[in-house]
C-alpha cells in the first residue's frame, strides 16, 4: 500500500488505528485451544471484527515465533487473511548487515505480503536501506520507543541531540516519506512537537496507547500532519477486551470507540 | 551450555572457532536442490565436516526466515542436529518491550533449544534482561558490529564515551560473565584493547574475520583474556569453500586451518 492510498483510506474511515495482533494463546479464550491453528482462528475473529474499525494490523512476530515453524505458519495465514485491504505490518524489529536485512525484506516482503517491518537502527545505513529496494514497501525504524529502557541510550546526548534525533535525521536521509516511517511511543507525549520539526512529512507509529498509558487526544495534537501522518496502535485493549464467548464482538466494539474518538481528534485538529 | 563447559571445550579442541550457517539457496551446490530440504542437508554436510574443529556454530535466522515456515523448519531441525556437543547461537539480532522479548526468547532457549541469542540494545534494559530468565542461556548484545554503518550511531560520543561504551557498561549491570557476552567487529581491531579494560571477564562474539576482511591474530592478541573470552566467527570463507561435490571436504579443510592458527595464538598469548 503506497501513501496516497493510505491516507485515502484514513480519511474515508476517519481512523489512524492499527490493531496489535499480540496474539497469545495464554490470554485468548479458552473455546480457541480446541481448533488446529487457535491462533490464526483467534486472529480471524478478530480481524472479521475490526475491519471497519482500523486501517492496519500488526501482528508481533514474536508471539508467532515463541511457537516455532507451526507459529509461522499461523503468521503467514493471518497476513493472508488480512489481505491488501489494511496495511500490514510485521512487528519483527529486525535489523543486521546488508547481505542479512536483504534476507529479512526478502522474508517479510516477498514469502510474505506484509506492507511494512519495524527494524532496529543500532547498526546504521547498510542494515536499513536493503528494506528500500522492495517498491511501496516500507521500513518503520525505532526512533524514541515507549517502554522504560528508552531512557537507557536513546536519549544519549553530544552536541547535536539526542540518539533518537540522530536516527531520525540521519535515516531520513536514506529513505523518505513515501517509504519510512518512524516509532514513536505514545508514552514521550512531550517530544512529538519537537519531533514534528524534525520530519514534517513522515508518518509515525505510535505504540503506548492504551495498556502501557498514552494519551490518545494529546498524542494526535502533537503529532498530526496535514496527512494525519499517525497510525496509533492499540492491542491489549481491544484484542483482549473479552476473555468470553464474545470476544470479537468486544473487540469490534472497542475498537469503534477508539474511531470514534480518532474521527472527533481529525474533525477538531485537521480539516 | 555454561561457561565452565564453554571454556573447557575451547582448551581441549584448542579451537574458540565458531562456524557461522548463513545457508543461501543461492550458494549451495547445485546437486542438493533435488533434496527435499536442501538447507538442513547442506547444513547436515557442514556440520559432520566441521564438529571436530569448532567449539559453536551461529546460525543467521534470516536465511531460513527467508523461506517462512518451511524456513524455519529447516532452522529447527540444524539446531537439533548440532545437539549438545556445541555452543549454538542463534543469530538474531532480536530486542522489543519486555513482554515480548520474553516471546522471543521462548522460541529460541525453549522451543528451540540454542545457548545465546544476539540482541540488539537499542530499547534498553527491559528488552534485554527477559532472556536472563533462562539458566545456562545466554545473550549476545550487540556493542561495535563490523558493517560500515557501525559509524552511524555506534561511535556517537557524550560526555561519557561512545555509544557502545555506554552498551557495554550498562548492560554488564543487567548480566554477568556467565549469561552475557557483546559482539565486536572484527574490523575495529583498534578498540579491543579498551574493550577488554570495561569487561575483562566476558566473552566477545567476533564476527568480521574472513570475507570482511578482520584479522584473526590482531583480534586474537588484543581480545583474548585468561579465559581465552573469544569465539570468532567465520561463515563465508569456511561454507562456500567449494560450490562443488566437495563442498564438505573443502570446508573441512578451511575450519582445520583456522583451528591450527588458533591453537597456534592460544599457545602464543595464552599460557
Amino acid at each position: 500500500m503506497d501513501r496516497q492510498q493510505l491516507i485515502a483510506e484514513i480519511r474515508r474511515k476517519k481512523s489512524y488505528l492499527c490493531v496489535g495482533l499480540d496474539t497469545d494463546l495464554e490470554k485468548i479464550p479458552a473455546h480457541l485451544l480446541h481448533e488446529p491453528d487457535p491462533i490464526f482462528s483467534f486472529n480471524k475473529a478478530i480481524i472479521d471484527a475490526t475491519r471497519p474499525f482500523c486501517v492496519a494490523y500488526k501482528p508481533n512476530v514474536a508471539f508467532y515465533e515463541a511457537y516455532g515453524s507451526r507459529g509461522w505458519e499461523s503468521l503467514e495465514k493471518t497476513i493472508a487473511y488480512i489481505g491488501q485491504s489494511h496495511f500490514i505490518i510485521a512487528d519483527a524489529k529486525r535489523g543486521d548487515i546488508g547481505n542479512t536485512s536483504a534476507r529479512y525484506a526478502q522474508a517479510f516482503f516477498s514469502t510474505m505480503q506484509a506492507d511494512a517491518i519495524t527494524v532496529a537502527p543500532y547498526m546504521g545505513e547498510d542494515s536499513v536501506t536493503p528494506f528500500f529496494s522492495y517498491p511501496n514497501k516500507w521500513v518503520i525504524l525505532l526512533a524514541l520507543t515507549s517502554n522504560k529502557g528508552s531512557q537507557d541510550f536513546q536519549l544519549i546526548e553530544d552536541g547535536d541531540g539526542a540518539l533518537y534525533e540522530h536516527v531520525i535525521r540521519k535515516a531520513a536521509t536514506w529513505g523518505n516519506p513515501e517509504n519510512l516511517m518512524y516509532v514513536v511511543g505514545a508514552t514521550h507525549p512531550e517530544y512529538f512537537a519537537a519531533i514534528r520539526k524534525l520530519i514534517p512529512d513522515h508518518f509515525l507509529l505510535v505504540p503506548g496507547v492504551g495498556a502501557q498509558g498514552g494519551d490518545l487526544s494529546a498524542v494526535s495534537q502533537h503529532g498530526f500532519n496535514k496527512d494525519i501522518g499517525l497510525l496509533i496502535n492499540s492491542t491489549r485493549d481491544i484484542i483482549y477486551a473479552s476473555k468470553g464467548l464474545d470476544f470479537a464482538e468486544a473487540a469490534a466494539i472497542k475498537a469503534k470507540q477508539v474511531q470514534e474518538e480518532m474521527a472527533e481528534l481529525m474533525g477538531k485538529y485537521i480539516d
